[in-house]
């Protein structure tokens, strides 16, 4: 393993002479554009809670408000502050490399209940309408995405949190984990902006049988939320695989792990 | 731009020396599992056709049957095709290095009828039957794809085809556009991929409102096909980003651009 890491410091210093005026100019752009959009997505699903005059709720006999909780919390989970989460990481060119991981850790810490909350609420008003769980495409995709997240988050939390106190004997090995973490993580933001969109298509199919002119515009509330998604897609895998952007400030080694 | 080139000449030798029995596991596991994948989508999307008892057809006075050419058309063209083109270019471990490229180029060309085919099928269809095209979130993401799609061809040709005809003065040129078009072509996969989930969810949300047993099992096989192509999804963006599985045969710069 001794190969790849010298390779790695080796092209780190090769990156800090090439941040030039562009790059600043590029890195700027995309992380305006990045944070944006992240926080679009989720004014866009409250507006859009709104604007349709259901609102929230939780078992007020009144499915559609607890239902409601669902996209507005797996949006800002596995959206908002997932994507926030794995951008900081990225990008964040000041701060010691270990409070750079603890800021990643926490805004995922925070995706968790945001995550186990709207699921239950879908699951919970399902439940009270005696309806069949898991028969769609998207629950299916649903389930795969927050067992996928799920087993992110423990191996990732075990190996390069709970592996630091041993921080010399483990190093190779969680060296050896960084680019499965980051490809999986990447994966992973790939799979829950899929997920709401399937989501989105079916709340989005059903409003367009409807002729009232609200609904049409729902409709469109919907689209502008999808395409948002998908430019965020585009947008974070373009700067998390992005070489040049990436904050390499000479720290040693193994503080980057 | 001299530094990154000798860089990257660097890490080609550094990857062949490490091209070990673990790695040739991988490679193979690798390569089988994205090809099985790739032909299982196709098989799927014929399967489902088949077992509805539509069938394919064109202006019969049956919209179902000219529609089911348009999943089939656009998983063959968006998915099999422009999957194995890039897995080609990928992992193809012999051959001259033009080859595999203008190879990439055949499987791109091959794709384009089937996506226009698929995307007139669809678009007639509708036109016969009078109804609004694009208000759905699926065709507003349609449009986007191929939109994308078509952008990153004529590009592509252009600067890694045509630019081939003087060879020396546009190396550092088509040097610089390789992870572009590199990054680009991912993400329309993926898009391509999120697409087809979208198109599926339409048709399963309308097929579980049913209650006849075979509309039940449809329900199951399109399931499927969407659970095939999540797991494309993962594996070749898994693929073509893993440094290690690269085909860098020492050849000389030039020809790998
Ligand atoms: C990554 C984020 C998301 C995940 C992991 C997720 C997961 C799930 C799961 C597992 C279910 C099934 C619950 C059950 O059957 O008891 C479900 C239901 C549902 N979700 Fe989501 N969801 C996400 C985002 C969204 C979004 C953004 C919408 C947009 C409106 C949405 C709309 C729906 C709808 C309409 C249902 C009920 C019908 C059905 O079972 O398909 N979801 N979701
Ligand atoms: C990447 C591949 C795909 C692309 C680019 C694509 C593109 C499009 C476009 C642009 C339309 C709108 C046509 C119009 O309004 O005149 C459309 C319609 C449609 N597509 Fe696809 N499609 C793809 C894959 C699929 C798949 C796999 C299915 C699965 C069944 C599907 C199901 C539908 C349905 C049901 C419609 C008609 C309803 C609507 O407008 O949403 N599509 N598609």
């Amino acid at each position: 393993m001794a190969k790849p890491k010298a390779h790695r410091q080796n092209r780190q210093y090769d990156d800090d002479d090439e941040f030039t005026t562009c790059n600043w100019m590029e890195y700027v752009l995309v992380v305006v554009l990045s944070c944006s959009l992240l926080v679009a997505a989720l004014i866009l699903v409250l507006f859009w809670t709104l604007y349709s005059g259901v609102g929230y709720g939780w078992r007020e006999g009144n499915f559609e408000k607890q239902f409601n909780l669902h996209p507005t919390l797996m949006i800002a989970g596995f959206v908002t502050l997932s994507g926030f989460s794995m951008l900081l990481y990225r990008i964040s060119r000041c701060c010691r490399h270990i409070f750079v991981k603890l800021f990643h850790t926490f805004f995922h810490i925070l995706a968790i209940p945001c995550i186990a909350l709207g699921f239950y609420a879908v699951f919970d008003s399902k439940m009270l309408q005696s309806h069949n769980h898991f028969y769609s495409l998207h629950s299916w995709m649903g389930l795969v995405t927050m067992g996928m997240f799920a087993l992110q988050f423990v191996f990732g939390f075990f190996s390069f949190l709970v592996l630091l106190c041993c921080e010399g004997a483990t190093a190779a090995c969680r060296a050896a984990f960084v680019p499965i973490h980051a490809s999986f993580g990447t994966t992973i933001f790939m799979l829950a902006v899929a997920t709401c969109l399937t989501g989105l298509t079916q709340k989005s199919s059903k409003l367009y049988n409807y002729s009232e002119i609200s609904k049409k515009n729902e409709v469109i509330i919907v689209n502008a939320l999808a395409m948002v998604l998908v430019a965020l897609g585009i947008v974070l895998s373009y700067v998390v695989n992005r070489h040049s952007l990436r904050a390499n400030k000479g720290s040693i080694i193994s503080e980057r792990l």
